[in-house]
């Protein structure tokens, strides 16, 4: 009786090192379900997320370009926005977007409640004027009753929405994945491959770019660093903000969290296969040519990367009044 | 003690023959939850429903016109679809659609199945091919085992397709609005107000037209009956179906369960408030000018046929395979 009480235990603690171990040691931490949100806030943003009067025609939402059904992303190369205007870089995904250092390619916002009122009156993308907006959303009484919930008075202004959507948006994690389990113990979470694959990405240097809850997302650094990346995207990266020219290609790092549904790859939206972003990271990055058998070996870490998508009804939204500005498309 | 429990016996046997005596004597029909669907095949139908894929662009779903979070509706006078192209006619609910005696304004399709498949290689609409469609649905292996469980086979076709969206489709309805609750015997659940819209509503005839579970779509009628409706729109209505000139401007009786919801209203979207759809029906369909306080009451009533909406949790779409075709923009 003793012996089969002691056994477990024993394992429980060995468990529990090899756990506290992994979580502490290794570079790529755990990503844990969001708490301490403002409910009411959240369901306001949620509704705000979903509402194509956000945008001139009427016909553009946020998910529209960041579907929460594909990874928070379009799948496109570069976004459709207004009148079918092709967008100048490719939409990065929102889940996990809270764990960036700063919001943008090119860093231009500080954080999520920075970045949410940029796309509305972008002509590009949702084509709208924030005092339109802010007109539609005070038109509708259930906004107002949100608006209330929220933040304890019906005055709407863009910056109250942006705070909103950002609320809603820091509920976008995506925990769970196999790699987590794996790091929090579970030695079975990962294959053989996967574990062949993480310990490459390590020993050949992607970690040094890639690391923390979001595997990405915590720095700049040049695309193209030892080799230049071909491209006909013209875009500058952080040049375009700092105007210095030693900043030119530099990229926000982006996140590898579900990356194996955010195709197509880089900032330019120019690559579809995951293997081939892979061996063209090692070669442009680090100067270093993979082996197919290499690249695969990644590219399955990189799936283990893809955890628990955000259950999200969609919201019934309110309908629109006579006092609510019509479409224009 | 006897007298206690003999009241609310009595009031329940009252209460029972007034439920009774409106739900088969009322021509307005409660709506129930679906029941008895095929639930592999609602799951497949309703990843099918979100997914751009089975557009051109890879950015239009059946969402996009139809969306769950607005009445089933876009609220557009007419569509949006590949690159932009405005559509002919507005767009119609989804919800309660299965009630319809067939399907589309002229009533082209006979049902849910047979409609689901014409957006697809529409130009205007998604303009894909049925064969590309297949190749991309085809070509997704978490697709192929929803096909199994919901088929019995890997097998996948157009047909089945268009049958597993329709399946989705049909748990689109929206029982307990409060038109129903009445129905059900719930004196309250109506104000005075409604209640004398409803009365309205049956004494001048809207009910003629008007009637059954979805409150429309049992028929064709000429839009226009007594005294011409002025339209910019082109659309002949059942007439481009039969070519028979005397089904000129007959098109299917829409529902009006959600109507609150569903503006713009009539086929060519050019109205945007219910009341002046109100007066307007009467108008050239009875001849008869309403008063202010008529056709409020009237609205009043119309806005209790607002029901439960959906409670649809996005799907987490499975990712495209180097066999998925790419979007073209
Ligand atoms: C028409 C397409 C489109 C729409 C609509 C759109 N976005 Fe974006 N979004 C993009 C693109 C493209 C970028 C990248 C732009 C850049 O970095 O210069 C982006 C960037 C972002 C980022 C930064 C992510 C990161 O990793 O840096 C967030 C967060 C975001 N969008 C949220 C939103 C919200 C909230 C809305 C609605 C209010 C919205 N987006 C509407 C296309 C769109
Ligand atoms: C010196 C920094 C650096 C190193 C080292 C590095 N990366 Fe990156 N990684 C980046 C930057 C910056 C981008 C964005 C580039 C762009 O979009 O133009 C990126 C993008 C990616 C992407 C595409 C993500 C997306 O959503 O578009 C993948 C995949 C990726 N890296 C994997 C790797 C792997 C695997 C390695 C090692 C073989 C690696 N990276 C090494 C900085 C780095
Ligand atoms: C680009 C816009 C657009 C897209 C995408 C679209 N629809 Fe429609 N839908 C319409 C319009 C407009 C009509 C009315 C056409 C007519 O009656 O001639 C319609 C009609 C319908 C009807 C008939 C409803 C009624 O009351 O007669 C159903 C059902 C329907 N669509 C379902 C779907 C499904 C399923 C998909 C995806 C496979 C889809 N729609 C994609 C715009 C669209
Ligand atoms: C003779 C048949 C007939 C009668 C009577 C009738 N309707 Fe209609 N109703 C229709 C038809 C047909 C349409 C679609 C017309 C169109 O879109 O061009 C329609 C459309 C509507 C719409 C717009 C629905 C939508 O989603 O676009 C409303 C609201 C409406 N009717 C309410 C009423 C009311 C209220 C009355 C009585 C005052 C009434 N109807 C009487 C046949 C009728
Ligand atoms: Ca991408
Ligand atoms: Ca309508």
């Amino acid at each position: 009786m003793l012996k089969t009480v002691i056994l477990p235990l024993s394992l429980l603690m060995l468990t529990l090192s090899v756990q506290a171990s992994r979580i502490d040691q290794e570079p790529i931490k755990v990503i844990e379900p969001a708490t301490g949100l403002n409910t009411a806030m959240v369901e306001l943003g949620k509704n705000l997320w979903f509402d194509p009067r956000l945008s001139k025609s009427n016909a553009i939402s946020c998910n529209s370009c960041h579907n929460l059904a594909t990874g928070g992303v379009d799948n496109l190369p570069s976004s459709i926005g207004h009148q079918w205007t092709i967008g100048p870089i490719n939409s990065p995904t929102v889940l996990n977007a809270e764990y960036n250092f700063v919001q943008f390619w090119n860093g231009r916002a500080k954080d999520l409640k920075a970045q949410a009122s940029g796309p509305i009156d972008n002509p590009k993308e949702m084509a709208f004027t924030h005092q339109l907006a802010v007109e539609t959303v005070a038109s509708i009484p259930a906004y107002q009753t949100m608006f209330t919930k929220a933040f304890g008075s019906k005055d709407i202004s863009i910056d109250k929405v942006a705070q909103a959507i950002a609320e809603f948006e820091k509920t976008l994690r995506t925990p769970n994945a196999n790699f987590d389990l794996w790091l929090k113990g579970d030695d079975k979470a990962l294959t053989a491959k996967q574990k062949a694959g993480y310990q490459l990405f390590k020993d050949i240097g992607c970690i040094a770019c890639h690391s923390g809850p979001a595997v990405g997302g915590q720095m700049y650094q040049k695309m193209g660093l030892v080799k230049p990346y071909k491209t006909n995207n013209p875009d500058t990266g952080r040049a375009a903000i700092t105007n210095n020219p030693s900043d030119k290609h530099f990229f926000k790092v982006p996140t590898l969290r579900n990356v194996e549904l955010t195709y197509p790859y880089f900032h330019d939206g120019a690559i579809w296969s995951l293997q081939e972003a892979v061996e063209i990271m090692a070669d442009v990055q680090l100067g270093r040519t993979l082996s197919k058998d290499e690249s695969a070996k990644i590219v399955a870490f990189l799936q283990s990367l893809t955890g628990e998508q955000p259950k999200v009804t969609l919201p019934s939204l309110p309908p629109s009044t006579y006092k609510t500005p019509q479409p224009k498309l």
